[in-house]
C-alpha cells in the first residue's frame, strides 16, 4: 500500500489556521507528507517560506455552533468534508480534524462510509493508568444508546486498536460496570456480556472504573454516554487534583521556592496524566483513518495528532479492523459463512 | 419529636466490631446517644469501662460475600435488619451501617418501607468541588435502570438533602449528561428533562461532569449505573493524581526534605478532596434516616458518620423528603388532589 499524505482539516479548531498550519509544518519537517484542506489564500499566508506543503482548496467551513449533520450535508465544500473526500478518493491516507466532532463524524459517514459489518462507528481514546500505561476506552460519545451487538463490535475494534496503536499483544477487554460480581451492571451490560464472550478477543467481563484505571485491563467497552461521563470525570478530577495540591503547597512556608522546585514535577505530572497522550481520539469503524483532536489544540498537539494518524496508517489499522470485524461476524454466525 | 439513639449495625464493616464500637464511644462522649446492634457478648467485650452504651442483641450478621436480598430475607435476626427494625419501632431515630450496601437497602425496604410516593429509594453522597464546596450526586448504585419519574424524584430528594444536610438555600439541580446543548444526552436523559422541569425545584437542565465538579450546580441527578461510574472515576482519579504527583516530587533533588515539608499539603489535599467528607452515603426515600458508610471505615469515620446521621435527624430530613415528594406529586398531577 502506498502511503498518501495526511489530510488536515486546517480550518477546524480554536486556534486554526495558525496552530493547524504550524503543526503541519512540524510534521512535514519530520518527513510526514501533509496536505492542508481549507481556504487556499488564508492558508498560503500562514505557510513559512521554504516549507513544501500542498493545499486542497475548500471554500466553506463548519462553525462550532452549527448543527453538525445538517451543516455538513448542506456544505458540500466544507473543509472537513473535502478532506474526507480526499481520503475516500485515495488522494490522502488519513483525515485529521480539530473541529466539531459531530461534523467530523457526519463527514466521515457521508464520504467514507462504514466498514462492512460495523453497525456503529465509535470514538476511541486512552486514559492514563496508575502504572504509567494507557487504557483504551470506547465509545466516548458517538453512540449514546447501544445494543449488545454494538458493544461487541466496540470490543473487537478496541482490541485491534490496542494492538496496532499501543503495540499490545493480547489486550484484555472489559465492559464498564458498577460492579464485577454476578448480577451487577445495568440491563445493557447484562445483555452485552454473552455477546462479548463470543467475540474472538480476550474478554475478561465487567470492570469497574477504578480497576480499569489501576491496570485491570487494556480496553474498556461502554456506550458513548457512560464513556463520555467517565472520560470527562477523569479529566476534570486530574485537573482539579493538580490545582488543589498546588494551592496547598503554596500555603506552606517557603512556598515560592517550593513552587519553583516543583515546577518540573507538576509538568511531568501533567504529561503522565494527560488523556491526550496519544494525540487525540480516533473514529473507528469508517473506511479510512480518522483522528479527532481537541478543539483547544496548539501547534504541538496538532503535530502529535498528525504523527499518530500517520502511525496508524503505517500499521494498517483500518484494514485490520475490517478483517477483525469479519472474523468476529463469522465466529458468531458460522452458518452464514 | 423526641430524638432516639442512633442504631449502629456494629457487626458490619472490615474493621467491625472494634472500629464500630470505638467510633460509637466517641459519639457518646460528644453527647450523642447510640445503641449498638449485634452480638451482645462480642460487643460488650469491646466497650471500655465507664462508657454508657446500650446494646440490642442480634444473633446473626450478613457477610460481604452473601447475596444481599436473600441473606437479609432469610436472616431475620441479622444485625442490620434488627437495627432497621429498631428505627421502624421508634426505638432508634436512624440506622448507620458499614456493611454490605445491598443488605442495608434490603433491610431498610423490609423493615422501614418506602416513603409514600417514592418509587425508588436512592443512594446519595457528595463529591468534592473545585471551589471547596460539595456537589450532591444521586443515585449511586441502588437503581441501575431508571424511568423519568424516578429521576424526577431523585431531583426532589437531592434538593431537600442539599438544603437540610449541606445548609444550602436554593440548590441548583442538574441532570448528568454528555453535553449541555439541545439534542445531547441519551434517551433516558431526554425523556427525564420535561419531567424534571415540572418539579418544584431549581432545575437547570443537563450538566456535564466537569461543570458539576467546577461548581455549576449543587445537586446532580443520574441513574445509579452512571452515578456509580462517575463517583468511582472521580475517587480513583484523585487517588491516582495524588500518588503520581508524590512520585514526581520524590524524583526531584532534595526529595526527602521536600516530602517532609509537603506532608501537610498532601494531608490537606486528601481532606479537601475526600468524597467521604459528609461521613458516608445516605439512603433516601425510606421511612427513616439510613446512612451507609464505607466498608473500610475506621473509628474516626464511624464517629463522623454517626454525627452526620444525628445531624440529619435533627434537621428532620426524612420528614422533609416526605412532604417535598407529596408537594411534587401534587404539582405534577393537580387533578388528583
Amino acid at each position: 500500500m502506498t502511503i498518501r499524505p495526511i489530510a488536515l482539516d486546517a480550518m477546524g479548531g480554536d486556534h486554526a489556521p495558525s496552530a493547524t498550519v504550524d503543526g503541519a509544518c512540524r510534521a512535514v519537517r519530520d518527513g510526514i507528507a501533509v496536505v492542508l484542506v481549507g481556504d487556499e489564500t488564508v492558508l498560503r499566508a500562514h505557510i513559512p517560506k521554504g516549507v513544501e506543503i500542498d493545499i486542497i482548496h475548500a471554500s466553506e467551513a463548519i462553525e462550532m455552533d452549527e448543527a453538525p449533520s445538517a451543516a455538513v450535508r448542506s456544505k458540500k465544500d466544507a473543509s472537513v468534508r473535502v478532506a474526507a473526500r480526499a481520503v475516500a478518493e485515495d488522494r490522502a491516507s488519513a483525515l485529521v480534524s480539530f473541529g466539531n466532532t459531530g461534523a467530523l463524524m457526519a463527514a466521515s459517514l457521508m464520504e467514507l462510509g462504514r466498514i462492512d459489518g460495523v453497525e456503529r462507528p465509535a470514538v476511541i481514546a486512552t486514559l492514563p493508568r496508575r502504572d504509567g500505561g494507557q487504557v483504551v476506552i470506547l465509545d466516548l460519545g458517538a453512540n449514546v444508546d447501544c445494543k449488545p451487538s454494538h458493544l461487541a463490535q466496540f470490543g473487537v475494534m478496541g482490541s485491534v486498536f490496542a494492538q496496532d496503536v499501543l503495540g499490545l499483544e493480547r489486550p484484555r477487554v472489559g465492559i464498564l460496570s458498577n460492579g464485577e460480581e454476578e448480577g451487577k451492571g445495568n440491563e445493557q451490560v447484562r445483555a452485552a456480556l454473552p455477546v462479548l464472550e463470543n467475540m474472538p478477543i480476550h474478554f475478561i467481563g465487567p470492570i469497574e472504573p477504578a480497576d480499569a484505571l489501576q491496570g485491570g485491563c487494556e480496553v474498556v467497552v461502554c456506550d458513548g454516554f457512560v464513556g463520555n461521563v467517565m472520560l470527562k470525570s477523569v479529566e476534570a478530577s486530574i485537573a482539579i487534583a493538580g490545582k488543589v495540591l498546588r494551592e496547598e503547597i503554596l500555603r506552606r512556608p517557603g512556598a515560592k521556592i517550593g513552587a519553583k522546585l516543583l515546577a518540573g514535577a507538576f509538568r511531568r505530572y501533567r504529561n503522565r496524566t494527560s488523556a491526550g497522550a496519544v494525540g487525540g481520539a480516533f473514529l473507528l469503524g469508517v473506511k479510512g483513518t480518522v483522528l479527532v483532536g481537541h478543539g483547544r489544540a496548539d501547534a504541538k498537539a496538532v503535530h502529535a495528532a498528525i504523527k499518530r494518524a500517520h502511525g496508524a496508517v503505517q500499521q494498517d489499522l483500518t484494514e485490520h479492523i475490517g478483517s477483525a470485524i469479519s472474523t468476529a461476524l463469522a465466529a458468531v454466525r458460522p452458518s452464514d459463512t
